[in-house]
């Protein structure tokens, strides 16, 4: 309560939480929207059919349905941490920010992928930005649990932790995959799908 | 009730309900702008007037319009059905994020559809594009009525389903005109022009 | 009072009111900020300065300033509108898309005059979009006071109107200037610009 | 108070005052996340590696950064300003979207620094778009304190002008240090990261 009532203080003529939220849905909205621009839609058609060329970019496709999940699960656990805090200082909102700078940086590193997804080097690339984003991640949660900005208990931080370290795991054993085969390690990132399921599952058991 | 309460414990620490709206509706606003990049500004006029260049591009004008009804309508939809939900699980916001993956492809069909609006494949993917949107919702309409989530009413649900299933079944004939005739196809979807007319004259009725 | 009724219960299970203006801002603020992307970068470079490249730009630049503020006035209007409407119905939220798509259009059209402002077409097709808009518009406002959905008194109604007849009557005298002279034309919507002033004088007047 | 309660009056038939947040918020969000569409996917590897195609984009990937951080500070500075606002009249409303075309601006800019890193005219375009910000930003501030508009003390108001002041003079200092090398100027902007902290420094010593 007197961390709470410190924080506020502290915010004085600081800008209001709620619009801090919402600036931060309005750019992971716009972020998992302009995975769309990434499809190319075939322009040139060299004697080939439209239904052939739009299958060649099946690599796309696949590195769109890829982001969208790992967006939308950032998404999630990035607003569940939001519903926790019950202030904020200048530090917690600048690491808001470079938190956001990783999720934005993810619809270009999604597309390096889907044009050049047989390349270690945009398996790796993918790879680093995620890990970037979970790392702000962990940054931005643990200044908002040690300055007292944040109700979460030991449990539920856990649980964030948790279904953070679940993706990067995903994501760094795929890694040395890429470097045996660079046309397989994408694929290790199907396990993210089952993920909801996984949640799901744990959901049933805890009620 | 105790189903609706059982949800409310088990979302917990989960996110407020309202953001999800939220962030569905800045989705579809960003996916329903996104549809202007579609159009190409032609640039090299090779002797032809700017007048005939633009006029060359009434396909895309054309995808354009149909797009933005479409998007529209559900908007309408999704929006409509977010108004009946009273709580949520970790199953209904992935449903609603596979939901909105597909609202997001909806610009990308587009564009094939506006520059090949001649070839089968554009129509195809259009119409598959469109019945995987109405099949997410039924997905999430159907989940949140199971999992006691919704207060929607069995005519209620009903309505919600007609509507869809209007859409669905204008593109859905649209498929087999393609392979006749792909130029024609598109003008099937004109009738979805007369559905909020439609929609009226039901509302006119009921009251 | 008992027409405000009328609208509430014909609602029914409809979508929410604010959020219907919410998703509006949300399409105005992408279409508004996606002008920034008919802003052509130079990427090479033969032998001229980027001074100068950029220099070359200064149409593009004139778009960009003349559409960013056609926009944000036509936002004002409608927000202003919206803030008077009581109750809605299909055909007001259909309306309210029509307005919209026209909306989303703008910065097509201001692509095509920044590209090429010398041609007629350009300045036929930016007048012609705006047009459209101010159409739109009247057509959403008759309907919401003809439906009693509006507590817009005749006074505020003529303001209204007003602001819109300002804005199509520069761009319907630069048609026929575009005619004697492109290049020209688009320097009358300069006049613009002095509405917020105009608009001041007039609340000082007034209070 | 007087000066607030007409203020009020004035308002009249005009925009609820939190939508204008809302909306440059949006505003703020989406040319925040448009900086990813600066960075280019290297499309054609003519014999080099991924991994070096994508090193050769360092200067655009230090561009996003210091405009993620540059954007993000003035959305802070902004918003910090809305909260003290009491009333809004339609020339505060029109300086907004007179800030707001700047910062939009700013994505254009940060572009063009990243693929002509080595231009004075590019070092000097970014710092005159900066300047404006800033300037716009000032004739806003001003209005609305001299119009009574605003419940921001002198202190405050004080603390918000040193902070533009201290993006505006590093941003001054470079253009200068970009005739002499243009290459160096922009490491120069590095300093607007250690702002964070210094405010930190500052606030540490308030409590």
């Amino acid at each position: 309560m007197a961390n709470a009532t410190a924080a506020k203080r502290r915010a004085g003529n600081e800008i209001e939480f709620s619009r801090i939220g919402a600036f931060s849905d309005g750019v992971f909205a716009i972020a998992i929207t302009l995975l769309v621009l990434n499809l190319n839609v075939p322009q040139h058609l060299h004697g080939e059919s439209l239904g052939s060329a739009l299958w060649a970019q099946r690599d796309d496709l696949f590195a769109y349905a890829i982001s969208f999940a790992v967006i939308g699960r950032f998404w999630l656990i990035h607003h569940g941490f939001f519903g926790q805090v019950t202030g904020f200082d200048g530090r917690l909102i600048g690491l808001n920010l470079f938190y956001l700078a990783w999720i934005v940086l993810l619809p270009f590193s999604s597309r390096v992928l889907g044009d050049h997804g047989g390349a270690e080097a945009a398996v790796v690339l993918y790879a680093v930005n995620l890990t970037a984003v979970i790392l702000a991640g962990r940054l931005m949660f643990d200044h908002a649990r040690r300055a007292g900005l944040s109700t979460i208990s030991a449990e539920e931080a856990r649980d964030a932790r948790l279904g953070a370290l679940l993706v990067a795991g995903v994501f760094l054993v795929s890694i040395p995959v890429a470097f045996l085969n660079a046309q397989i390690a994408p694929y290790c990132w199907l396990a993210l799908f089952l993920a909801p399921l996984a949640g799901r599952a744990v959901g049933v058991r805890r009620s």
